[in-house]
């Protein structure tokens, strides 16, 4: 691992000085300068076309020039970058313009504003702390294929082995569950999960919380039904837990929506956002509590960088630009069922043995087969094209493009995907 | 708690919409619009001394212009700002000057980088991760007093009961020993965490890392000595676990060298750093491991935010412009002297009640009582001083500048402070 | 709770003098001075039958004479009775008759003996800290309203939430799955645990062994069928885990069987054997471990009253007495047969509400509502029948008469019960 | 390990048949086959006087003929045997025998019995679990050198690195604090421990409980102080935690008294019993618990064989026969000092290197280094001695003669340790 030998010559400075850990580095063997939007340039001139956009952080694409605008104009202007949580101009304009344009908006009001560490993995920490907190209990219930973070607390509701066994110490204080469809199309797993919960001899403790993505990213673009979630919380609420939404990957539209649980009619006791919230890729994590359920103490969750200034300027443009009106929101819904027809399309010309899923502009083409969703992914980066895998053993590979893509770029990447799987199809069916 | 009502009108707002959890707009109740050095301005005009320092993320300064510089053209260029762990030069050229400027000028070879989730919570947990993983343990020795992040993993590492209990769950994994001094001068602490690791029946289980801060700034501004620092690396040697600083409030040159322990001559297996590496306030962290300790394999520690781009090229430019020469931290451990003169002198005029302790620009004046630490920072903020307090009981005043603070301005806030201090003494008396 | 005042006369001295936690002295009010085959004798001179069996540790019937012989005469003639683990004659003379009689005969070789502390738990414990040495794995998979013993190892694979909660810690190290039949009779539960652990992201560790009882007795005498035995048996091959079948209570001819097992043709890693081992309601507990998983240092586990001699005497007993024909097997068989007509006309002559489960002499009529199997046990026990119940909500009536019952006996209890039953349906019924 | 080979042909069935965690029958390597008194048998006809005593579970010798009439009456009348934990005249009897007869003598009134699973382990849980559910903490403060059982929750609080290792999971819940004198004489181990749990930041959680042993047998006869345990219950009571002294071991006359800690005048909360407490060898455990603790809720905690009537039949015949006057205490502290000259004089005969420990007729000869206490033991046994070792490597001899022994027998013993020390220490000095 790690050895310099094999590595693109550009790559040799991180091969010797950067933990084995990398990953992005050894996946797509390049260096990228610059970025704009849906493309990125790497430092030999080459234009790829970015359908990964940050593991979802990017939303609204690369270095979007209107947010940039307000980012440069704070820096400029040497207001407070960095304050810990004092107040600030620029936290209070975040929290009025989210609270009036989107919560209002969308009927969730009441949602009291929370910033944590900004990562997800520490949003999520402070999320199943509040709610253990609240109930006295510990125990809290996560799903198959589930991904929360790498934090200890995180981990500990995260599915994948990977990870699990990375931890270097038994995890507990999650129960897994079966997500929406883990056992066939004819069993409901939300009624499994009542009965064990209700269920005094189940072995299973009482939860503090109940913790779902309506799509699970990382776990392969599963997509969890409408009457599935609602029963989720009504669940929730019977047995006396939160009910908490992941919305870290799948909220900031990406599913079509600002949040990926409104056509559910969902009102989580929690709400957990990171990646794109800040609109430009800088750091920043929050939680939406409901009022009373923010039984916090002052201090009591606290972390240096949380309320990072210059990521709430970004995160106010990006909601200034792009959500005062329907118009971007129904955009990404069309997009989103025009990348599900292409990719259904190819899925039915290559025979009954690949599935289509996902949501709005989360979209997952499941290879079944992880060598083959690999060697496409490798192909299409090749041919200028960068997408992820996902799944648990990385065989669904992964369409995240920019909200803000243009259809003729999306169409020329779908297109580098198509011709990667078809070459990689022929020379399996040669082998 | 979070009531509207007697909070002062500009606040309002953050009653309203920001969780309970909240700390600094209550202690320090204003709102800060703009920062530039030492100095903060407050919505309302007021200027401020700032003596937080961000709680040590801010050990240039607020919105230092010669890093500043270096932000907004990378921003201008479209460089890429978030690219996950994707090679780009800008992480390049970190490691390579912080591997030429920083590490091989110390005589610190051999390490090799880990960009964490941009939380120094998150480095924790990655460092304690690797340790357990090389190990196959799963105790760690940290300290009493000591501070490591809130998320579970570190939180176990944490003294703080506070802190603890608001885990919500017991948290397991760690042992704590006696911090150097913890025990009266008359006892090498030492020497019993030695005992009690080769002794087969004392109930503590071998370790897979020792976690220690030099200097504890959450615990109090405790100072660990030269030989009892030693003592840990050497018995870290000898029972096979790795050897951690914690450097990331007393690294970055708060004690008046780079890392808080080149004093002691020390090379620990891992070094953490976050708060004042990006130079700029901006979420950054990051592990230095020894190359024969990186044994990640790709991916098993991840975050979305790891490898922040825009805050590498802070953190280069802050190398760049303070680190080339012995310059600056010669000024900063001359202007470290000058502060304990003139705090120790303040200590012995009131009495021998009072202590003064600390390293370099870290200093803490032990109030002793509570009370009287509060009274005072509040006071202190009233007259235009922000600082900060710590200790088990928050009774001692924390003293952390801007290493690039100018005299005047420093000697004006301790000024402030001694008043407010004589102040609530005065007061204290009448009572 | 505890209270002297209504408590009859006999039993102030309990209530005064015995913690809280005392239980049958409630359900059964009376005090028990003598006792011989199934009949138990109150002080005040009343016969009573017993069904309840020393909870299955009874299954030779109260102060057995043949066995009784045995123990008199090693008594009297000054042999060892307690040794720690030296060695001693009757060990020895009970390990080769096991070995002979027991293993042998149902082609069950290579099965090493580990006896442990006298307590079912102290076995379970035993079982799991072998299986983890083994494996290297800390998860443990065990089944909705599973009943394993009550020390934390234990509980942690122990469903009741009663049980669980008492424990104080949040318990860990356990996994729970539906076991046989919890989902309907639609759905194969093996099934669903084979699929969540070849899942590399279900969130399931991987174990370190499988778990289960049979026939689950505390958990409301729910039988599994031999399919899905086999089904575990080979999962746990297949994943790297133990097979361990907890038999304390339906092991030693509780099904018709010697081991609950047989019908099913398992081979376990490992059997916990307890209750009626020792035949006559002496404290002894042992493991049954396939030689090649005996994995144990010298004293690695260990316990004061580990191979309580004068219990191995009339363990050794029990077997030559009952074990050297298949007499008595049939005899359980054929009784169990007769008990479960007379159930099942009981239940059809009472409408579909009621259910009769079980193997062999372990049966159960489940009520459905606990209120009624209160009220039916309660009448029981005035009217000269000792029975208990079980079941997630105690809703289940518990039938466990002694193997050695005499029809007459048999019959006699089985009517109280009906007519108590009848009884209840009754007043219940005017209610 | 357990090979056949090099086993003396007696020891040939074990070997084949037991499990390789069989202990004493490698150290003791023969097989025993009658035993009274102090005196053992093994089957080849050999004498060898027992100065182990069942590990502390003999203190009235084996089979004790005034303790064995009581049983043989018991069994042969057809009193109960097993019973759960229903009320029999048998418990009640020895609850007022020892509530007259043990307590109120001694001025420890209003204690209520709970009889728990017959293992000090499981006693030992019992004790922790109602700790942590009158507290709602979930730590425990134990101590170096402790040893309190080996299931999980007792094993937590176990300090011997061989055990813990053992138990295949990271034990949680207890925190190991300095036993007494465990940091010289200088230091009152008792002030760090009042200092720690008071400090709100020393990491160390607010306790349950304080789990302590007076002398700590398994740990190497290390003897605590009179003032140090009045600190413990002192501190106990200061934080709110329960007192809980194990007296597993020591109990039951070992150091001179009924209770080891009578000589500090303590009133623990909750006393541990087990070991010699049915005075026969017979399996029985129980807590004494304070009246005002008592919390249990009816069947929290239990276990098949709670109560066992047979030992609770000796266990009243020994209270009986021993404590009704003073005359058995005088006794044994005459005896202890009379061993104790003896071993003092033959420590100081060779050298300054060897220390006499203990209290009452619980000693222990320190001979600094493993190998001499294990070929001392072993040549003792060779000679008819059976001696066991203690300590963290088992350097310590630990005599623990049975309490009834007589002086011809005891003076023999500790002529043939004499004898097997000296030539111990030849061999060493010709090698």
């Amino acid at each position: 691992m790690g050895e310099a030998i094999g590595e693109p010559a550009n790559l040799r400075a991180f091969a010797a000085l950067e933990s084995n850990v990398r990953l992005y580095s050894r996946s797509l063997p390049d260096v990228f300068s610059r970025a704009r939007g849906s493309i990125m340039l790497t430092d030999g001139g080459r234009e790829v076309i970015d359908f990964l956009s940050g593991a979802g952080a990017l939303n609204y694409g690369h270095n979007n020039h209107e947010i940039k605008a307000a980012i440069a104009e704070y820096l400029a202007s040497d207001a407070v970058v960095h304050g810990l949580d004092m107040a600030t101009p620029a936290k209070r304009e975040f929290m009025e313009t989210f609270d009036s344009v989107i919560l209002r908006e969308r009927g969730l009001q009441n949602y009291r504003f929370q910033f944590t560490g900004p990562t997800g993995a520490n949003a999520v920490e402070a999320a199943l702390k509040l709610s253990r907190k609240i109930t006295g209990r510990q125990n809290v219930i996560s799903f198959t294929h589930g991904y929360h973070g790498l934090s200890l607390g995180a981990a500990a509701a995260t599915g994948g082995r990977l990870f699990r066994v990375a931890s270097g110490v038994a995890l507990s204080g999650a129960t897994f569950m079966p997500y929406d469809g883990y056992l066939g199309p004819a069993v409901d797993t939300s009624d499994y999960l009542r009965k064990v919960l209700l269920d005094e001899s189940s072995g299973v403790d009482a939860p503090a919380a109940i913790l779902v993505e309506t799509v699970q990213g990382e776990g392969g673009i599963n997509v969890a039904g409408k009457e599935w979630l609602q029963s989720l919380q009504a669940i929730a609420k019977d047995v006396g837990a939160l009910f908490i939404v992941d919305d870290i990957q799948m909220g900031c539209g990406r599913t079509g929506e600002f949040f990926s649980f409104e056509f559910a009619g969902l009102s989580p006791d929690i709400v957990v956002l990171s990646k794109s919230l800040s609109g430009y890729g800088l750091p920043l994590s929050m939680l939406l509590i409901k009022e009373e359920r923010d039984a916090w103490r002052p201090g009591e969750h606290t972390a240096t960088f949380r309320g990072n200034n210059l990521a709430l300027v970004s995160a106010t443009a990006a909601i200034n630009v792009y959500w005062r009106s329907r118009t971007f929101s129904e955009g990404v819904q069309r997009t989103g069922d025009l990348m599900r027809r292409r990719l259904d399309s190819i899925a039915s010309e290559h025979g009954n043995s690949f599935a289509v899923r996902g949501r709005g502009m989360a979209l997952g083409f499941d290879c079944q087969i992880a060598e083959i969703a690999d060697a496409t992914a490798r192909k299409a980066f090749e041919k200028g094209l960068v997408i992820e895998r996902c799944g648990p053993s990385d065989q669904v590979v992964k369409f995240l493009p920019a909200l803000t893509i243009d259809l003729e770029t999306l169409n020329q990447g779908i297109d580098i995907f198509e011709v990667s799987l078809t070459e990689t199809l022929e020379q399996a069916r040669v082998v």
